[in-house]
């Protein structure tokens, strides 16, 4: 092990998949903590598509100036067809050899780890992690980055949406973010304080809407906001606003929102600046120490590891007292 | 005219239509100034509806006390079918009777005016209307209450979509509100940075996007974002999408988003705040001056009248001079 | 026990202290568990003070409707200076019996503690804390209501300051709230990317600033900015300012921002609108549970109980771990 | 003139003074409508001491890609005292004929007009000025480029400090920028809904604050702001506070706050950039005309221009009809 440890002198930094708000923080962390520990961060661009094409460049400390608060992500990301095949993995592998590559810290979600889980092996090389989706759907960390920014814009948002909802008594309906978790919905929907949040996660979604709108038509509510996961199984929103009039009628006027890609997009939150700082900075600490084919996460306020295996294959588990709690401040 | 003067004692106000950010600074003015005026300001409630069904009630200074930073109206707002009838309006006159209103305050758009128009020569009633609308499509003022805080609105959420734009090298088209108008898409479009900007004053609109996409897909610049007002001509945004995707094959990856009612919501910017004081207090005042039938807007950093009638007959004209600056900015 | 728990039918709610926001969405769940278990919530306006004036009136889920999403506290609040006598005490006992509490959640932070400590032993009386305020500075719980969206404030102002300070080449001091502690210093320091952080939990901070000052003035970085915790040993931040220029003349163009009550105010965050929204579903289930002389807190992701006795008396500490990451994202 | 107006082929533009937000958005524009019309522009970089320094670089439509959204300069500002030189003078006058410049447009406020007019009286040269800053003191432009941002700024952290004051039934005093102006206060405080307005313009402030605590302090108001500008005659904020507190003891709980730098970053609104990229389309189309000596702006919604003797010379007028809706609606 002390062997390999002394090997890491170049660290290689991408970021792949769906972008998300602090990637740009997680970065800047890789790319100074490397300069503290007398490494040379390289910045490789465009997820593993630059891997294989060997957009390769190097950075120090001055590059990642004035990059902690914006969105989206200075290296770019994409996702790769290439990666997936032998022939853009050999190529990925000239370019760890050309730029003399020790080691790697990969920032992005599922795919991007089954990728550096995959080529780590195939050619021992190592690397590590940083959960990078707003969908927090990453096994192995209490959030991933970007997660806090996206509900907190889905919640401006939907301030907004309740202004105009209470000023004509209206039904909406708020598509939100998340593939096939609803993680985002949940924290979103209580946060805007959502009649009723439909989640992936939940059985008797539509029923328990139908059985609350019978309940509070009776009682003439001024407005009500359904926050609607985009992986619910009830189908689309626009299904489910078909659903709802046909069982009502006219009785609600009904609206419909899709937020959209805003939710990847802005300046990201406190939290998930200081959450990616610190993982970029574990991340390279691990590599240094002989860690490889992990994840960093923070659990229960202190940084851990996870097999990129494990992580990619094990979701992590809606909070079961979350459901309960929307369900009684909804009331 | 002077006899007319001395009846004004108590000032109805309601807002209708679809509901603006800055309402509510509208409604404090109108409420403040009659107090100031020694007048007794009462707020209808619901719009036109509230009118005939009479939700009517006595305001004072203290009522409107901390709402001129929210958005919606805390009169609520709504279109009303009922006002178009004889019979509705008749109703809505024996309220003016019940409650001794001398004149009232309207605050909205288009059909707001002339349903207002209509009533006060009717009944011979003083009204003084309050444009009211994101969508600046009311002629007789620069800008309308609401248009301000709209395009702030949309150029922060467009600004977060391009951050994930430049991270992915997209194509995004965003539908923005506006009505048959293109001025929420023209200056958000400008403010964004748009590199095309669509709206239904301009006649080559989906041409122009064409010749220009054919430019930039050889430069390869690395994302393109498009601002499409609802009312374009070319069809709806996704229309324009499978346009583009017909005729360029997948040389673009393209997104679609539909800002759609957050555009209606949020705190009013300071101007909209301003705006709509100085037009609340222009209202009470031109009332108390005889004045009726009339919009009062702000021209040339002016308080101006312009007749109900020609507000909601002409169009205000799209500035020529913006769509050649967008056109060159746009390089 | 069991006897005790049929007792709770009335619960009372206030907000003492400093306000913070996120404590309109505490209230908010107070109140629509206590309908949802069936009992009845009474609110107490303007914290010890309304307690000892009978400023108490019965709420309803109708009551706390819109207001998730205002900073400030709907009840008001106080510092109450009777409410540390015999006397005051008293009053507000008789304030309970008047109104037929049977139990009270307090919302705020050490001093509404220890108040409502003495108090419940005093009386016998149940009452439940929930850790309200921005500082962070409660034992036994991972944050306090109010400090995510205080910290965000903060990053958000130091943004808008970096803006400046970069096209100047200046070097900034923003002071920060946070009484005794630096939580708010160190997160928003790190979320800021600031060059330097000065909090009352480390010793030599202003030696570090100085050594940091010399390397630097010779990198010739463009703009510099340090923030300080109001707590911070090293003076207040004029003192700070004056011994720079003492010791590097005109090296530096310095400037001056102490952020202040912007700190407290603002429509909370996501994380601490769900985190309230817990607390106070939480509070009233520990009432209705026979428990009191408890705050509720959330700690790695689950509601746990302290003893208001050592919330009050032990102080949170502050993460090692951060102040080196810290330490090394900013080289 | 048309023999001058061949030779414009390379525009330098720089930003000097303080900053302002939108100053990226007028660059931007410069260097676009530039190389729109075939011209190569240049950016001098920290104002004047750049433009003595040589620090002057080519650039392209690709420069000023992704900054329009970003507030500060990204070419540096600076107060230049060697520009009030002879010898500085002729220092820049030897970049202009090294980089055969043949027009400059600059951006920023009076100081910064004041060096062009004599620069291009000296050596005869083309220069057009763009008013940029925050403070709206400029003659010859409805507002200034930045000045719609710094009063949203301000309006949203008033809003913020509304909070905590209205929790506490506090009187806030916050002091805003504008120099010897009140724009900034005047707009920023009626769109606050501040109850006093201090401005230099108005003569009797502080009279009029007296009497104004004097009746609200029977009245028992929950809260109260007064938003003061910086260049107010009755001295600082901190001294106002003492005179309020002498007059009237204890009978309010005062507070100061004084905004500083914040007011001057932040991400431009979308009018400041309109505004921004109209004139600098203007300004390199008034020196492709043959305009000299001129500053840009626009009134009554079109672009015009004034010389730059007048903008410097007269103010401009702090329009009363405002003042008048101030004292109405505060009421």
């Amino acid at each position: 092990m002390s062997a390999k440890q002394q090997q890491i002198k170049r660290i290689g930094v991408l970021t792949s998949g769906g972008d998300a708000p602090g990637m740009n923080a997680g970065i800047r962390a890789v790319v100074r903590a490397s300069v503290y520990y007398k490494m040379t961060p390289l910045g490789i661009r465009h997820g593993y598509d630059g891997f294989i094409n060997n957009e390769i460049h190097k950075m120090d400390a001055g590059s990642v100036k004035h990059i902690i608060h914006q969105g989206g992500t200075i290296l770019k990301s994409a996702r790769s067809m290439e990666f997936k095949t032998d022939k853009g993995m050999q190529k990925a592998w000239k370019n760890v050899q050309k730029h003399n590559l020790d080691a790697m810290v990969v920032i992005g979600g599922d795919g991007t780890f089954k990728g550096a889980m995959e080529f780590g092996k195939k050619f021992d090389f190592p690397i590590v992690g940083i959960p990078g989706t707003i969908d927090n759907d990453i096994y192995g960390t209490d959030f991933t980055v970007g997660f806090d920014t996206a509900v907190n814009t889905v919640v401006e948002a939907v301030d907004k949406i309740r202004d105009t909802a209470t000023s004509h008594n209206r039904l909406f309906f708020v598509e939100v973010m998340g593939r096939d978790a609803g993680f985002i919905a949940m924290y979103s929907g209580i946060g805007a304080g959502a009649e009723e949040i439909l989640i992936p996660e939940k059985d008797r979604g539509i029923e328990q809407l139908f059985e609350s709108l019978e309940r509070t038509s009776k009682r003439r509510k001024s407005s009500r906001l359904v926050v609607v996961a985009e992986g619910d199984k009830n189908g689309n929103v626009y299904d489910l606003e078909e659903q709802v009039k046909e069982r009502f009628g006219d009785r609600y006027e009904t609206k419909v929102t899709i937020l959209g890609h805003v939710q990847r997009g802005g300046r990201p939150s406190c939290t998930d600046r200081v959450l990616a700082s610190r993982l970029g900075v574990a991340a390279v600490e691990a590599l240094k120490d002989g860690k490889r084919g992990v994840m960093v996460g923070v659990r229960n306020r202190k940084v851990e590891f996870t097999d990129l295996e494990q992580a990619t294959k094990r979701n992590p588990e809606m909070d079961k007292e979350l459901m309960r709690v929307a369900n009684i401040i909804s009331i």
